[in-house]
């Protein structure tokens, strides 16, 4: 079985999309929010538990596995699906990104991007060529051209990277060998409206089995990435899955699937968990809160999770309060299910005809982080990055 | 149903026995090793992991939950049974061998000791009273005596802890509420015969349901441990169980199962997964060693648990190495399931009436921690805890 896209609905009130993905591990309900699993591990959970939560499709990324423990390493033990006991479909990133927000020292030429590893100094170059071989050797379903992600607002950078971008996808596409694994190509182009159509033509050009928008999420408004949405996907064919990186805001994901995003895939909801921070239809709770004390209820009342059918506020937060790593693994699941089965409703929904009812309910009940509040999150955590990166990456974080 | 305990059969060349224990909360055959859950977790695991590992009866610790949440926390979400989600039988210790262990400026007086939390600092004075009732609340199916443990080759500290131990038993069994617990007492004595001999008649004269050993495996030798069992078994009455507390290393569990010991629990194979120490029937491996970085084959061939049947000790290694918490889960579930294994190998080999040529075997191949090494191990250990409580116990270790 190799990759095929099968369109099966478009709602009438929006660009919203039912499709099907096959791959060679299965197949993928879209719109499809993936888990990411960095370092070959959903962080505290296991793949029995991504199949329970109904995950179908999780992310790797090469920048870590490359790093550590080798890319010939996971060949070695049969490629990623064997080597982290998960079957189902997996999508890896080219390391683009990564070298963005995690490398030390990096410099992009038009061969590749020279950088040092956060993990230990060592330097290493990635070329279109070897982020292919990396990911032919990783061995996942769908895989992604290397691309220089610039800082959004910045028009000068941003022509200069898209070339590079541009020029990347043909080498990545030339470079590619085996028959099994989709190459995507990444839309790249800031917040600027005629380089995000210059992109999405050229890449458009070159038939790719799918297209990804990137280069969003990394410090513009909500309302910058929702209009390059609006630009760039009329202009991606209908019958080519669309993939936005790194976006995972339960809001986000409706404007998404609104304007035609069939993928997602982001951190958030397993970054969020492990720092206490859950999912709920009105909003984000911090468990570590006193009023949580002696809560014998659920996280959400109705929430069909593995934690909310057996544990009480109560308890998660005394697992917090003592450090406990089953505290990140019951928050973990309950976020991870917050989303899938977000992805779920919406997808009923799109098959019911009755999608921006539900949007617009979902939204009017759920209070959406400010964005100056989420760019100083942004800005801690790339210097809580950095000084991890600083003192030569001992412990494994890096999502 | 309330405590009973049924002797099924005893070994023709041993002092092993086969068992059978009933609380409220389900039935524990015995002999049987308790997996330890300080904080009301066992961790890296949930109770669902517990059931499938086949553990029949855990341990969780009084002085913990006391400092945090607080008894009448869990009291309040419906006692300690409901607020983890565990529903099998549960044992809780008095807390007197952390205050021993953990606490700092204890002072130990006839009402009773007098401590300061490792977690803030806090001081707090434990009487047998005052155990019993926070057991009470907490809710298990076993609960135990408050003791004083002693350095075991203190002999004059061990007469006057004896003692004391001895006062409280009787104050412990007077200030009962509950009649669905079953109390334990503890035999104490160090490493001095006479005292041992002392204490189990006395305790033996206060009619308990069940009799622990306590004092060993805190600095004495193995052999010194082993004379100490052989010393008291055959002093308590045939008809109850005996539980030897804090041990839990593959040869003590054989060689205590010998003298006729029928619950065990430890911290050891837990805290080893959590350091990647793994267990083998030849002996610990630390799979963090460069010789597993591409070793395709399971932690132990042949073993029957999740982490064995689903990934590799490259795997495995790699979570290690980057610091990911399904390292301490998958090496968690490994090494539970290696004692619980051991346990099931030891009732059907007392039941077929080969429990000696087991023990032999079994020991045969077993390479044993040296007690130079196994006494530095656990110094280092007692520096780290102190530094941990120094530092306020930002994090919640404490096993």
């Amino acid at each position: 079985m190799t990759f095929e896209f099968t369109l099966l609905h478009t709602d009438a009130d929006s660009r919203g999309r039912l499709g099907r993905i096959v791959t060679p591990h299965g197949e993928i309900a879209t719109p499809a929010f993936a888990p990411v699993g960095t370092q070959a591990t959903v962080k505290a959970l296991d793949p029995r538990d991504l199949r329970e939560l109904g995950a179908e499709l999780i992310l790797a990324n090469t920048y870590h596995l490359y790093l550590r423990p080798g890319a010939d390493v996971v060949a070695e033990m049969g490629g990623l699906h064997r080597f982290m006991g998960w079957d189902g479909p997996i999508l890896t990133d080219s390391g683009g990104f990564q070298v963005f927000s995690l490398a030390e020292n990096r410099k992009f030429t038009d061969e590749g991007v020279l950088f040092r590893s956060h993990i230990d100094g060592s330097q290493h170059l990635f070329t279109p060529e070897l982020v292919v071989r990396v990911q032919e050797q990783l061995g996942a379903d769908i895989i992604m051209c290397l691309d220089e992600c610039a800082e959004p607002h910045d028009r000068a950078y941003n022509e200069q990277a898209l070339a590079r971008t541009h020029a990347w996808a043909g080498r990545c596409r030339s470079a590619q060998t085996r028959t099994d694994q989709a190459l995507f190509g990444i839309v790249q182009g800031g917040i600027f409206p005629d380089l995000r159509r210059q992109s999405a033509g050229f890449l458009v050009g070159l038939d790719f089995p799918g297209y990804a928008i990137g280069g969003l999420s990394v410090g513009e408004t909500k309302e910058q990435m929702y209009a390059m949405l609006d630009i760039t996907m009329p202009l991606l064919p209908a019958a080519k899955p669309r993939y936005l990186m790194g976006v995972g805001a339960p809001e986000d994901l409706l404007e998404g699937v609104a304007r035609g995003v069939d993928l997602f895939d982001c951190v958030l909801p397993t970054r969020l968990a492990r720092n206490a921070a859950l999912f709920t239809r009105q909003g984000r709770l911090n468990i570590r809160n006193l009023r949580f004390e002696r809560d014998p209820g659920p996280i959400e009342a109705g929430c069909g999770c593995y934690t909310c059918r057996h544990f009480s506020r109560a308890y998660v937060r005394h697992l917090f309060k003592a450090g406990e790593m089953l505290a990140s693994r019951l928050a973990t699941l309950h976020n991870l299910h917050f989303l899938l089965q977000l992805m779920r409703d919406i997808r009923a929904a799109i098959a019911a005809g009755r999608f921006s009812a539900f949007r617009d309910e979902f939204l009017a009940n759920y209070p959406i982080i400010p964005h100056e509040v989420r760019v100083t999150n942004r800005e801690k955590r790339r210097r809580r990055n950095k000084a991890r990166a600083t003192s030569k990456g001992r412990r494994g974080k890096g999502d």
